[in-house]
């Protein structure tokens, strides 16, 4: 038990994190929702009617006055259910799905769970969808177009109203990823949500920039008849029907998320965006003026071409920090990443950048 | 924000549930390890070291000695990924997985998304799958057999060795479903492990009769080489692959998980199978002797054919309480079900049918 004795969790060098800490209201509300279960509305209504709330929120967030939905364990879930859903309203037998590389890992988790072809497209200088390749590989087998609002390597926005046209030429959905973007992009002028495209489901999360606690993923939905799709039957429950892909879920999300977003959604989320952004934007023009390549950071994740033996060092000085694909450091300036922790890890990079260039080593 | 200032779950008339209330020492873990995320090892060591031990600790219930396997968000992920994982090692391009009746309608669930055909069998006189309706049900193209080891309705154990034996007959695997059960057979004479059978995988949820915080599952596989056909890439992460449903995960489960097991395993749970046992036959002689049929509870879970308005009324006066498919009460005599609660639930039951047996009714 020595490991639980020590501090579980100290957020102050972790760099690499898309989940962060829980405001005070979210942490307060799910250490007193932890033992209730929305999975079964019939013993535990109270976090059921929560649960309502929070899809009702959601929804004003991401442009859907009337919106179905539920709270998932997280974008992974919320991406699987969505694929799922165009599986089964596909009339092929053998249906596919069109995305950009830059979609997140999940969906061919989805993919190979679902058995549906994956149909991957490079993306565009911009990493963003390349239009003309999404246009070239759909057709009419085409179940679902995804696209991407906050990509996880380069915090991108794929341009989602032409996706939705695309999607629509082949009778296909529209499912947007926004499990990341989804509590900034509000407050940008990005066409992302269901009032600005044709966009069927989204992956949008509480516990991500939306500082709930987790487990606290949102799968939003344009029509409750979308999501009967995932409905099966539930005997010994006191209910009808159960859409989650989890059975027993926790209480604790969906409580810190209401609490979370009622606390902060519009103004503090807004503020934190400007904070965020702010952040991501010094941190990038540090590193440029440090000679590094620099991917500008449209949204608060700042990705760069840091020499893989720097990058270890500073695993190795306690950063929590990762990679994209292609190798480059990848930082996401979460809520808890302040401008002094930023400045404390330029002050390492600069540490160890002298020492590399010095022959002889210190002895520290 | 209403609902979420009153209290959010009293205990005190669930008798529906197979989750409880968290034993202390497992809310404390949850509440120190809210802001942890085992999905992302790279980032959060200590759970993922935490888990590790939690999964040792299964195997040590479950009759495993090297355990492969991971926290799960509850007992339908663990369910469906068995699925998936025999899906994956069948030759036959359209296999079949054979179940009892009585298994949970987690895997109808499976059975959907994965596109395996469910070949459903009946259970016999005691609720048990019929084993010559398993055999006459295997073929060639079955990848897997599921036993349940304590079921949703009745609490009964199918004969698992014998399960096993038909699977390896046509090669089939073999999973058990000990979601709810696997905290209390330790301390019966029933063959339901890895140790007593040809078992392939299982689920055992430390959030159900271990005492656990939700979300707090268990899948365990009887080698690592099986937990792999799970395993997608996983770039941007300080890992290389994983083997989990979901993405992002609950470090809050992870932590109650290893502290209830550490707190209870195994002198407490025994404690608490002997009380929870001796409950069930206090509430099933107490039905009986008040005319009802009864089913006998073999295990901590007790159903009896009341009539539906009588169940009507006692959910009216709070009493959260469910049914079987076929309409009986159910009640699951789970940690938080003290002899004090059943005795108040009779006590309301016998002031129902004494007016119902008075033709005036009484104006309380």
């Amino acid at each position: 038990m020595r490991d639980m004795q020590s501090e579980p969790q100290a957020f102050d060098r972790v760099l690499s994190s898309m989940c962060t800490e829980p405001h005070p209201v979210a942490r307060d509300a799910a250490e007193r929702f932890l033992a209730t279960n929305p999975g079964d509305p019939g013993t535990y209504p109270s976090v059921s009617a929560l649960e309502e709330e929070a899809i009702a929120t959601l929804g004003s967030i991401a442009g859907l006055e009337e919106p179905a939905g539920y709270i998932a364990s997280g974008g992974t879930e919320a991406n699987i259910q969505a694929v799922r859903i165009a599986r089964d309203r596909a009339e092929s037998q053998r249906p596919n799905v069109v995305m950009p590389e830059s979609a997140h890992f999940s969906f061919q988790k989805a993919a190979d769970i679902l058995g549906v072809e994956l149909r991957i497209v490079p993306t565009d200088d911009d990493f963003r969808a390349d239009l003309e390749a999404v246009r070239a590989s759909v057709d009419e087998a085409t179940a679902l177009v995804i696209g991407v609002a906050g990509t996880t390597e380069y915090g991108r926005v794929d341009p989602i109203p032409e996706l939705g046209e695309i999607a629509r030429s082949v009778d296909a959905m529209l499912h947007v990823d926004a499990a990341w973007g989804g509590f900034v992009l509000p407050f940008t002028d990005y066409d992302w949500n269901f009032d600005h495209a044709a966009v069927d489901t989204m992956a949008i999360d509480p516990h991500k920039m939306g500082q709930a606690a987790v487990p606290a993923g949102g799968l939003l939905a344009r029509s409750e008849e979308l999501l009967d799709e995932l409905a099966v039957d539930t005997p010994y429950l006191e209910s009808t029907s159960q859409a989650t892909l989890t059975g027993t879920r926790s209480g604790a999300g969906v409580a810190s998320a209401v609490a979370a977003m009622e606390e902060l959604w519009p103004e503090g989320y807004k503020r934190q965006y400007v904070r965020s952004q702010n952040n991501a934007e010094w941190l990038a023009d540090a590193l440029e003026k440090r000679g590094y390549d620099v991917v500008d950071p449209t949204l608060p994740l700042v990705a760069a071409d840091v020499p893989r033996s720097t990058f270890d060092a500073l695993r190795a000085k306690g950063w929590r920090i990762s990679r994209t694909a292609t190798g480059e450091l990848r930082v996401v300036c979460m809520p808890h990443v302040t401008r002094e922790m930023l400045a404390s890890f330029i002050g390492d990079l600069d540490r160890l950048e002298v020492r590399a260039s010095v022959p002889v080593a210190s002895d520290d």
